[in-house]
């Protein structure tokens, strides 16, 4: 069927999709979702189709722009691979739907998918062959029918193939990662440079906030630049032993980026997708030894010891499949780690830390110390029972220190004294309403508090925390800052803390 | 935060999408799927965002046409509602999303869902609130988690109340569906001429094909017009006592269309959604007395008659919650009812069978004088046992053919000899191979093959059945004979048939 291009002026970004009006789509008994082939001067490409339905209530003269019979509407990626410009005619038939489709219905019916179909459905998600509603369906089956290791471990590889590999020539390689939902846990800002001081070589790729205050990258980037095509990360690597940069800018296991941003609608995070994702991840940066933590507490994401054991016990399996050596802690996810929540805040926490400096966080300082020597055991850099001791020298003696400011100098930063960090403008201090001993400290409503103050974009906005759980507080006693560059934003963070205080005292 | 206009020329048809680039959305704290609010002069709108991720391939010049900073793309839809050009300047700030999201992820999780929380779902898919994937999700819950009829009795009311409501000042009020998976079909258009002779008022909606080669409404579109609005139809039926009219030109029971068009590309049929959709349509016409058709056999979208059980057992559930009456009946689905498949061919069934030529199909006149006389024994017109008897004397005097012309000119249609009914001009007839009896049709390649001729679209198209299972049949006797307008569409049937003849002999 020949159709006359109408080209759109904007891209999709993603799948590459075309538009048809209501009647043609019958007439070539298509619907939504559909694909079809598009020919033009020898190029030919596959879209997702999509339809517009005749809209009764439109005026007239909108009624013109909408979509005619005989029109086809092309997205920019569609313009670009054909060569094609609006008003040329271009040949149209049905194609076939991506057999990863198929795969997809074998989940949602709760059957075994196997090595081959996953790396074929992995193959066309990179290839933008899936549109998301697709992908949606593959995400809730993962959810809610079981997948086995079997499935799991072949969707790591996949995932782990579907991208760029940093290969590097040391026998042993570290990371970490942490479950998340902690505000203000940047552990891993101490640990690289506690184990390159080591000698050991740590590749740590982070992510920015999604849904949190700050996210690794975030901090990190109030001291030096965080974006680096794989090529340079390998160099910041070779000279310093480890990177502080942002996953983000690579090609890494690109696949789970795409099942992540569909996941997000409905925040729903299968199991096997989150082991998948993570170890993909690790893998893509040739990971031999990794340490993984899962904060467990009221508040955190995990909140029983019981569904942390579990998972525990799921991460060791399929490292053991990747044949990769894995150490999984549970630790105390039911407050926040560091005092700042927000990025130059816990720049200054993690400075002040490594510092040694009393303004620093112990909280931070010994869940990091603690986190490090376990890989040092688990690499046999440190014989058994003395990994955190070995640690804590690093830290003390200032050789983290040393070693954190050649990497921030190698990604391009330059030295900052903790307290030449600014915060932003406009602050306000809340003060205990009573006097007691904090039994709570909520993870979740202090993030919420600190990204209406405008973290993580504003990276001088946040929280600091002035106590943590545990402590006896008097009335009148400061409980927490708010850092704010807009009043208005302060203003509203300040409401929402009178609706939900974050911080209980009995 | 204020962002320009660039309005693109096309319209989404359905959920209004706002495109912003990947900095301002990561500036704005947003992802895809995430709602923002947009404010102009005096009007607001909630819109669901969509980003256009940086392409780093794309050429210079159309870079420069993708969105930049600080643009905010806006379809036809918002534009309408806004009154707003390119170049100006809007408010945006981040906005709720839909509460039924949380509905949505509760189905996710298993968990009972009210019928409060089910009509403000039901809400939000008609106003347009809800986008494909968070649909998806929604589909994905129902079809893989338990919903019980407290549940679908709720969705169904909730779909009802989405639309338009035929109101009748007859008390009772009849309709028929079937499951479907059958071809040729085409019981209803015995049934309502029937029904309406014998004096019962019988609203009766179809669908055009969906996946067979024709649809009630396509086929009875060969006679008469088949859109109307509400109000027409009513007329119709007040003056005739029934119709045959296309549902989708009316507004009943909408959302269910919303939801069909989401399981399409992965062909998920939730049960839940299945009877709620079934029952809101019949409810939306005010039925009170209702006939369900559930074909069971090889071939059949039913296969076994264990599951068919259980499905009229849930069927006759929900009628009793909504307070209509309904038989729920199994027959035959091993094989196409009629002689014709296709749109034109059927028609000439249905005609022939009416005026009881031998010409007509002997299968397609049985069925529905059965299923006529569960109807008339259902709403007390006959009684119990002489419904069949009834029905039949209706047929064989002729008075349900005098019936159905009277619809047809109320239609608007006029009177056809079934033989004047035009056929595609090119026909190819397979012939037995061998000599033995019929032993299966097969629906799916048999609707295949007719809509690789050209049905529904091409009304002309389609196949002609010789023969119907149990058939003793000589090698070289006439099987079948196809009917295209197209010789490449001919050619390619008959290529098809090679592969998978359809019909067995043995």
């Amino acid at each position: 069927m020949l159709l006359k291009v109408k080209n759109i002026p904007i891209g999709t970004g993603d799948i590459v999709i075309a538009v048809l009006c209501e009647q043609d789509a019958t007439h070539m008994d298509l619907q939504p979702e559909d694909r079809i082939l598009l020919k033009h001067k020898g190029k030919s490409i596959v879209e997702t189709v999509d339809i517009i339905k005749k809209n009764n209530n439109t005026k007239k003269n909108y009624k013109q722009e909408m979509l005619t019979r005989g029109q086809i509407g092309l997205f920019l990626e569609a313009q670009y691979a054909l060569n094609i410009n609006s008003g040329e005619t271009i040949e149209i038939s049905t194609a076939q739907k991506p057999i990863s489709l198929q795969y997809i219905k074998k989940k949602l019916e709760g059957k075994r998918l196997t090595s081959k179909e996953l790396h074929i459905l992995v193959q066309d998600i990179i290839n933008k062959n899936l549109s998301d509603v697709e992908l949606a369906y593959f995400v809730a089956g993962s959810y809610l029918q079981h997948m086995d290791m079997a499935e799991v471990t072949a969707l790591t590889e996949a995932m782990v193939h579907s991208g760029d590999i940093l290969k590097l020539p040391q026998h042993i390689i570290v990371d970490k990662h942490c479950i998340g939902g902690v505000a203000a846990n940047r552990t891993s800002i101490l640990i690289v440079p506690i184990l390159a001081a080591a000698g050991l070589t740590i590749p740590k790729t982070s992510s920015r906030s999604i849904t949190s205050a700050a996210g690794t990258a975030d901090t990190v980037e109030v001291l030096c630049p965080v974006v680096f095509n794989l090529d340079k990360m390998k160099e910041i690597i070779m000279k310093t032993g480890g990177c502080l940069v942002w996953g983000g800018a690579m090609s890494l296991a690109p696949a789970d980026d795409k099942i992540i941003q569909v996941e997000h609608p409905l925040s729903i995070d299968p199991t096997g997708q989150l082991l998948a994702s993570i170890m993909a991840k690790k893998k893509s940066v040739s990971a031999t030894h990794v340490l993984i933590d899962i904060p467990v507490g009221r508040g955190a994401k995990i909140t029983d010891m019981k569904e942390a054991i579990k998972l525990k016990k799921m991460f060791e399996e399929l490292a053991r499949r990747l044949h990769m050596k894995v150490a999984v802690i549970t630790t105390d996810g039911s407050q926040p780690i560091g005092n700042g929540i927000g990025p130059s805040l816990e720049a200054r926490d993690v400075l002040w830390t490594l510092k040694n400096s009393s303004k620093g966080s112990i909280i931070l300082k010994n869940k990091s110390i603690y986190m490090a020597g376990v890989l040092l055991e688990l690499t046999g850099k440190a014989k058994k029972g003395k990994g955190e001791e070995i640690a804590r020298e690093i830290v003390e003696t200032g050789k983290a220190y040393q070693k954190f400011m050649e990497i921030i100098k190698a990604q391009g930063g330059t030295i900052k004294k903790p307290e030449e960090i600014r915060l932003a403008k406009k602050s306000q201090t809340i003060f205990a309403k009573k006097t007691g001993i904090i039994t709570h400290i909520d993870n979740g409503t202090i993030n919420k508090i600190a990204r209406i103050a405008g973290a993580p974009h504003d990276k001088e906005a946040g929280v600091y925390l002035h106590y943590h759980k545990g402590a006896h507080v008097k009335k009148g006693d400061k409980l927490f800052t708010l850092y704010s560059d807009s009043q208005e934003r302060l203003d509203y963070a300040l409401e929402t803390i009178k609706k939900i205080d974050g911080i209980e005292i009995r």
